[in-house]
């Protein structure tokens, strides 16, 4: 009876030791991947098409969203080279392995066989190398970057920031789209541009202007082969990939536009799925890392969900 | 004459402040190819045949160095395999854009199609995602770095050290080479191995066993063309690359050999050359970053001079 009792008591105190540890154990953690796929409609955003190119190649398109607030200039510029099909028979002249790939006219530097840029395109343009990061939202990462003295996005863009300078700017991450340039820190104006497809090549923030970034169709853009001259660039002409038509979307009739909707990185989701891949824990991955750099961490696309 | 007077007191005077100026300005600064151009010979090392893998695509070789020091089990068990043959006729199956390309045997976990392993191939290793730091030459980088508590260079690889747990391992760089595995983390033998070709994959780091890096053909693996399937699988075996073979350099005729050297990290020249990166100024880049991340740093490779 005493045996019994005894019993009684130790399966009562097991018991409650177990609903305990329950009660203590966190619910298994959700993945990136399961948190973005929950996420509310209200956390993705439309793209724009009134700020998005279309890069058509005989592999496929590439799609790019432009960034007008970190170059107004050169942004409003490009789309008067896009609607004036200034880029339609030109091609990408440039692969550097582990660098960037870059389009516009080969020809560009020769006076006698440039292309002619489209009536209305400014051949002189500021500088947009920087931004005032007064009133901008900066959605900021909480590691440490050596690069700049704050990371995180700005309208869905890879940004930096340095308060004390009250400046912000687009970070040179996989994917990010800027305008080349010669040595004058004013001699782009958008109509050469290059793609990152490499380790990021930070060293170049705040010294080029970037205008931004593909968000479909990278991969169309990283199996480039690479030119074997200095540089990436070509040695025959022939080896450089043929651009079909870069146009605004907005200029594409609806129906062959590319729908998509980006992950609002002002958004809850947005924050939870880079906190779960700041410390990312499962069957796998049994250390978290517990820090994250800015240019790994995904910035969601999605196909945009069938009208309602 | 008053006049002539002052005008030659202006003119000595300006001529006394251009020398001034200068003085004051120190000689131009080397750029990081100046250096490792002008690198003595004993800065540079012989890529070790015994240690170096030669991969033969139909677009060319890809040479790898193993990494002995990191993971002596999976290297000799590689090195087995190589001389096995055992990677002829099997294929890169995988290539993730912004990730990897991964080969071997697309079939080695089907039982019945699996390729036979060559005599003397291990097929249990233990984990070897770390080493100790004990008595290991560790070239730091001045750089912080959210991955780990200290970042630099082992042997010529980029690594990573812990120094209060007292370990080091390789980082995820470009061109990393590294040993897939299952969930179980003493579940790789070297059979399967990936090449990192995107953003280094930081999170990576001393999860997996890193065997060796890419020194040379990193352009043929990196456009290959990704795989249409989740994590860059190909969902026609058409689409795989054929692996024409993989061997030993030191089981190649010597007049075969690709003769390389590389830039030794523990040499003043590429401490120069990575100061000279970490401050780049010159008539592009204004500013300099102060700073450069560990796989930003370029880990420079030549063809050896001719045998004297």
């Amino acid at each position: 009876m005493r045996a019994t009792l005894l019993a009684t008591a130790l399966l009562a105190l097991l018991t409650a030791d177990l609903h305990a540890a329950e009660a203590a154990q966190p619910a298994k953690r959700k993945s990136a991947q399961e948190i973005i796929d929950a996420a509310p409609a209200s956390a993705w955003r439309d793209l724009d098409p009134a700020n998005t190119l279309y890069m058509e190649l005989p592999a496929g398109r590439v799609v790019i969203e432009l960034a007008p607030g970190f170059a107004p200039e050169h942004v409003a510029n490009i789309k008067t080279m896009a609607k004036g099909r200034f880029w339609d028979g030109l091609n990408i002249y440039r692969s550097q392995d582990n660098f960037v790939v870059q389009f516009g006219d080969p020809d560009g530097e020769d006076a006698g066989k440039a292309k002619p840029y489209p009536p209305g395109t400014r051949t002189h343009l500021p500088a947009e190398f920087t931004r005032s990061d007064q009133g901008v939202r900066f959605d900021r990462l909480p590691d440490a970057d050596g690069w700049a003295p704050q990371v995180g996005f700005v309208d869905g863009f890879p940004a930096a920031r340095d308060p004390k300078a009250g400046k912000v700017w687009m970070a040179h991450c996989y994917g990010v789209v800027g305008a080349g340039r010669n040595t004058p820190p004013d001699s782009s104006i958008g109509a050469e541009l290059y793609v990152v497809i490499g380790q990021a090549p930070r060293a170049l923030d705040h010294q080029l202007t970037v205008v931004g970034r593909v968000v479909k169709g990278m991969e169309l853009l990283s199996v480039i082969p690479r030119g074997p001259a200095p540089m990436g660039f070509y040695t025959d002409p022939k080896q450089r990939t043929p651009i079909l038509s870069i146009k605004l979307a907005s200029e594409v009739p609806k129906a062959e536009r590319t729908r998509l909707q980006l992950l609002r990185t002002d958004s809850q989701a947005f924050r939870d799925a880079t906190e779960a891949r700041r410390n990312r824990v499962d069957d796998f991955y049994t250390q978290p890392a517990g820090h994250i750099d800015l240019c790994n961490v995904p910035l969601p696309v999605r196909e945009a969900p069938a009208a309602r």
